[in-house]
C-alpha cells in the first residue's frame, strides 16, 4: 500500500516514480480516493522535477488503460495528425480530406480551443448542424466506411487524462513537457491510428516559444508513440504569424474550402503539403516525396479532397451545401475594414496578441463555458515580408459589435510590427522534419 | 481582481508575489473561495522557488491578521521559547518554570507531536487532569497573574496558518523555509511575547539536517520577528541524540521534574541553562551571563522553579501532586530491559529512528488521530562518547505490549552506533548563538 504524501515527496526530491506508484495516484484520483490537492501538488512537483522517458510511457499507458481503446484492422493505413496549436490553424480541414482522398483512414479525436488558439471542434461546429459527438462504435464504423471522422473526446476515451488536464488547467501545471506528452499521446494511441504526424508549432504564437523546448517535446512524443508501436514523424513548423488569411471559426472553414477548391494561399499550401506528404510516406501510400506531392495535387485539382470534406460534413449531420456555397456558413453582422496605421515592411506579426484580441469578439474561448460567436474573426491579408502603405485596407474584422470590433482593430494593428523601408525576407514555414 | 492561476504561474516562474496577491490567495483560501488544489499547487511552487524576506514578512502579517492578536503591557518582560523539535525535547518544562521564577512572563502557545518528535501539549496532557485549552481572555489573565500558561492554538489564533499547515502536511509541502518561518512566527507574534528565543535544532534527529539550511531558517525567523518589533535570539543546538535519558510523554514530564528537583542530567542541564540565559538577557532580567546563571541556579536550588511548574499544573486543572510524587503520572504495564548488543564506544545515536520506534508503542503520533499511550516510551542512559559492554543494561522500554516492546528494543539497539574500542569525544550541545 502506498502513501500519497511519500509519492509526492519522492517526486519532489527528483526521484522516478514506479509504474505502481503512478497507478496508485492516477487510479486513486479518478476514483476520488486521492484528493485534488494531492494530485495538483504532484503535478507541480512534476513540473519542476520532470519525468524520465520510462515514467512518461508508463503514465501514457495508465491514461490509455483508464478507458477503452479503439483498434482498426492493420491493413487500413490509419493515420492522424496532431497540431500543438496555432492561430489560424485550419490544417485539419485541408490535410484530412486530402489524405482520405489518397486512400488513408483518419480517425481524429480533437479538442476545443483554449488560450489564444482556436479549437478544431469549435470550427467544425460553425457548419450548420455539424455534430462532433459520436459513440466509439459509430466512430469506428464511419472511419472504416468513409475514411474520415472528427469527433470530441468521449467520456470513455482516456478519462484519466480528461480529469487531470482539467485540474492542471486551473493549477498552473499545464506547461510540463512529460505531462503534455502523456496527455497528447494517450489520446492519439487510444483512438487507434497506427501512424501519426505531429505538427509541432514553434515561435511567439505557439505554446513552445523556442526550438530547444519544442525538440524536447517532439522527441518525447515520438519516443512515446513508438513505445506503443505507433509510427511517428514530427514536423517542426513556424508559428510567428497566423496561418492563411482567415482567423475565426466559420472564416477558417470557409478559407479551407476555398483552398481545397484551388485558391492560392501560399503558407497554408506549404504547410498542407508538408504535413500531407509526411502522412502519405508514413502510411506507405506514397513511395517517395515526388509521388506524394503528385497524389496530393491530384486530390485538389480533381475535387476529390473537397468531396471527402463534403462526405465528412454529411456523416456528421452538417449541411454539406457549404462546400459549394460557403456563404451558408454563419456570418457576423458587421465587417469593419482594417486600415494600415503606417507605411513600411512588416517584420513581425504577434499572432498570440491577435488571438487574444479576437477572443473578445467571441472567436475563441477563455473557458469551456465561453459562448462563441461563430461568424466573428478577422481576415488579415498581409504576411511577414509584405509592404503596407498607411491607410491601405489590409483586412477586415468580422464582429457583431462595432465598438468591440474597433477595439480589436486597434489591437491587431498593434500586433503588426512595421519597420523602415528596407525589405525583410519572407519566412519559410517548415523548420525541420524528424522521421 | 486577481486570477489564482496567474498568481500560481507568477510564483512558478520565480517572481515575487505582492502583499495583495498573497492576501487574495490566503484570505480566499480560508473563506473557501480558493480551492485546496490551487493552494497546494502554490505551496509546491513556493517550495521550489522560495520567497523573499519581504514576501515572508507579508505572509506572516496576513497569517496574524487572519485571527485575533494577544497583547501584554510592555513593562511585563514577556518572553517565549520556540523549539524546532527534537527527540526527548523537554526543555519547555525546565526553561519556562525557571524563567517565570526569575520574573519573566511566558505566554506559550504550543503544538502536538507529528513525525518522529513528541509534542509539548501531548506531554503536558500526560499529567492527570491537565487541560491545554483556554480562551484567549483566560490565557492572558493567567499569564498576567501567574506568569506562565501553556495552551493549544485556539480557533481564533492564526486560523490561516492552521488551515494551510494542515494542507501542507498532506501535500508534501512542509519543508519550505519561508513557509515554516511564517507558520512559526505568526503564532509567536500573535501570542504577544515581546522577546523570543529560538532553539533551532540541527542534525540527524532534527528537521534541519545541516547547519547551512538551519542558518537560513534562523536568519529568516530573526528577520521576521524583528520586522514586527519582537527581539529574537537564535540558539543553534545539536540534535544528534535524544535530550536527557527519557523519551515518551509521562517519562519526559517525570524527568523534567527530577531535573528541577536537582538531579544531574548533563545535556538537559546545558541546554536548559543556555536557553534560559538567553531569555533572561533578552528581557533584561539579567545584566550579564554570570548574573543570568546565578539567577537560574537559584531558582532550581531554592525550589522556586518547581513551585512555578506546580502552579502551572494547578492553573490548568492538572494534579499538582505529581511535582512531589512523579509516580502519580501514568505508567506502562511492562518495563523491559534494553541490553547492549555489543561492546564498544557509542559514536552515534539515530534519534529519528528511536522516535519512530517509540511511536509504534503509542509514545508519538503518525496523525492527529493517533491514540497515545501516555506511559509508553524509553529510558536510554547512554550518550555519544559513552562505553557499553555487551549485555549491560543500558535502559528500559516502557510498553503495554511485550511483543511491540521487544520490537522497539531491536530498533533502538540498531539506532545506537557502536564503534571499536577507541574512544569518541563527547559532543557539546550548543553550536552557536545569534542575538
Amino acid at each position: 500500500m502506498f502513501n500519497p504524501v511519500e509519492i509526492i515527496l519522492k517526486k519532489r526530491t527528483g526521484h522516478q516514480l514506479t509504474l505502481e506508484e503512478q497507478q496508485f495516484m492516477v487510479q486513486g484520483y479518478i476514483t476520488h480516493k486521492i484528493p485534488d490537492y494531492q494530485m495538483s501538488a504532484l503535478a507541480m512537483a512534476i513540473f519542476f522535477k520532470g519525468m524520465s522517458r520510462a515514467e512518461t510511457v508508463n503514465l501514457t499507458k495508465i491514461f490509455i488503460e483508464s478507458g477503452s481503446r479503439i483498434t482498426f484492422p492493420s491493413d487500413l493505413h490509419t493515420v492522424d495528425k496532431h497540431s500543438t496549436g496555432g492561430v489560424g490553424d485550419k490544417l485539419t480541414f485541408t490535410v484530412a480530406p486530402i489524405l482520405a482522398a489518397c486512400g488513408a483512414y483518419i480517425p481524429m479525436i480533437s479538442g476545443r480551443g483554449l488560450g489564444h488558439t482556436g479549437g478544431t471542434l469549435d470550427k467544425l461546429e460553425s457548419i450548420p448542424g455539424f455534430s462532433t459527438s459520436m459513440t466509439q462504435k459509430e466512430f469506428k464504423k464511419v472511419v472504416e466506411k468513409d475514411k474520415l471522422a472528427i469527433i470530441a473526446q468521449s467520456a470513455d476515451l482516456v478519462p484519466a487524462d480528461k480529469m487531470i488536464y482539467a485540474l492542471r488547467d486551473v493549477t498552473g501545471t499545464v506547461e510540463s513537457i512529460p505531462l503534455i506528452c502523456a496527455s497528447i499521446m494517450s489520446k492519439k494511441i487510444a483512438e487507434g491510428a497506427q501512424n501519426l504526424v505531429i505538427d509541432l508549432k514553434v515561435g511567439s504564437g505557439a505554446f513552445m516559444k523556442n526550438i530547444v523546448n519544442a525538440k524536447k517535446l517532439g522527441e518525447l512524443l515520438k519516443y512515446t508513440g513508438e513505445a506503443f508501436g505507433q509510427k511517428v514523424t514530427v514536423v517542426y513548423t513556424r508559428m510567428d504569424a497566423p496561418i492563411g488569411y482567415a482567423i475565426g471559426n466559420a472564416l477558417e472553414i470557409k478559407e479551407s474550402i476555398q483552398y481545397l477548391r484551388g485558391q492560392d494561399i501560399p503558407d497554408l499550401d506549404s504547410l498542407t503539403k508538408a504535413l500531407s506528404k509526411e502522412m502519405l510516406l508514413l502510411t506507405g501510400l506514397a513511395v517517395n516525396e515526388r509521388d506524394a506531392l503528385k497524389k496530393i495535387n491530384h486530390t485538389i485539382s480533381s475535387g476529390e479532397a473537397l468531396k471527402q470534406l463534403e462526405q465528412l460534413i454529411k456523416n456528421q449531420k452538417g449541411n454539406p451545401e457549404v462546400v459549394r456555397n460557403p456563404d451558408l456558413l454563419p456570418t457576423a453582422e458587421h465587417i469593419l475594414p482594417i486600415l494600415a496605421h503606417k507605411t513600411g515592411y512588416i517584420y513581425g506579426i504577434n499572432s498570440q496578441k491577435i488571438g487574444y484580441a479576437l477572443i473578445k469578439l467571441g472567436a475563441g474561448r477563455t473557458s469551456l463555458e465561453t459562448p462563441l460567436n461563430m461568424g466573428a474573426g478577422a481576415i488579415i491579408r498581409k504576411k511577414i515580408g509584405d509592404a503596407m502603405l498607411k491607410d491601405e485596407q489590409i483586412g477586415e474584422v468580422h464582429t457583431s459589435n462595432i465598438a468591440e470590433g474597433n477595439q480589436a482593430i486597434t489591437e491587431i494593428l498593434s500586433a503588426i510590427q512595421v519597420g523602415s523601408l528596407s525589405r525583410v525576407g519572407k519566412t519559410e514555414p517548415i523548420l525541420g522534419v524528424v522521421k
